[in-house]
């Protein structure tokens, strides 16, 4: 014996989101039931609406509602810098902790030739174009410092640099507020030989 | 700059799930809109008709489709055995781990009179009929050995004896498995003072 067919499918569906394994998900069904069903009409909605209002925007690649990207605007075109990173989390993150207020380009993803993930899907002829229409100053790469995120930052370098477009690369290093004691051996290694005269 | 309305929404609508923060909601939107769109069409559907199409058995309150109860039946009657749970997770775990296949009867919750939890909400006078009409002869209280599951399960041995219903308590000790070492002392005082001749 099991639950209903309906709130087995209910269970199952939420499974299907990440990090969440069938003890969570049964949890998550239950508290949608008995406590708040408001909720969950509220979440049935907002994700109907999400999947059927959301686009991407066409420069940026970044979610957004049609014809209205956040992120796209004249005085962000004015810095003449523009930004590469792999997910939107990433654009907010640098949006919110950084003063930086030029343009973004969102990859959605990085070089990953195994899952059949090359420049095609990660629309970088939409990058190209506006690496060679000469509005970009800065080409900024601010991909993850994981194998794939580095083999993607240098693919994305030698686009610009073919183009003579300046290309730059966050730092990478020992984070601020951290003791060099515990921190890995790769970061140690990258943040000495990325020493710089002060 | 934050996301977009509707992205900000189901950002909202998720972090009401129980276990989700701020993180794991914008991962699972951002999951759900850039790799799982199928994905999210069923999980809305599936909330819709779970929320529409589920009601509580109005014998067990187990969560079933109307007029479809899977938990009762003639056979579960003819065992003239009631198992009183909290919640639908713990009728499916008795139902699962034991070979008990009486009837059941789902509290959807404990008394926990300072949160205005009491005898109506958990539906105590539906079990007080059922206690009533001769049907039942072993009352098997199954709520969980906490403060407020000890008390619930006091009230409700107090209903049963009043009407002469006999009634039990599943065993609390050292689990199967655990050794005395690493077992709280709570339960291993339980486990002594509730010692048996073999």
């Amino acid at each position: 014996m099991t639950y209903s067919p309906k709130l087995t499918r209910l269970i199952d569906a939420l499974r299907r989101l990440p990090g969440v394994g069938p003890k969570s998900a049964q949890r998550m069904a239950l508290h949608l039931l008995q406590r708040d069903r408001d909720g969950a009409d509220f979440l049935a909605r907002s994700i109907g609406e999400a999947i059927n209002g959301i686009a991407q925007c066409p420069k940026t690649r970044m979610f957004c509602e049609p014809d209205h990207c956040g992120f796209c605007s004249a005085r962000r075109e004015d810095t003449g810098q523009l930004c590469v990173v792999e997910n939107p989390a990433d654009l907010l993150a640098i949006e919110s902790g950084t003063g930086y207020r030029g343009r973004y380009f969102v990859l959605m993803g990085r070089l990953s030739p195994l899952d059949g993930i090359g420049p095609e899907q990660l629309g970088l002829p939409r990058l190209i174009e506006q690496l060679s229409d000469g509005s970009v100053r800065e080409l900024i790469i601010a991909t993850n410092p994981t194998v794939e995120g580095e083999a993607t930052a240098h693919y994305l370098a030698e686009l610009a640099k073919a183009r003579q477009v300046p290309v730059t690369r966050i730092a990478h290093g020992v984070p601020m507020g951290g003791e060099l004691e515990y921190v890995d051996g790769g970061t140690l290694s990258h943040a000495f030989s990325g020493r710089h005269t002060i």
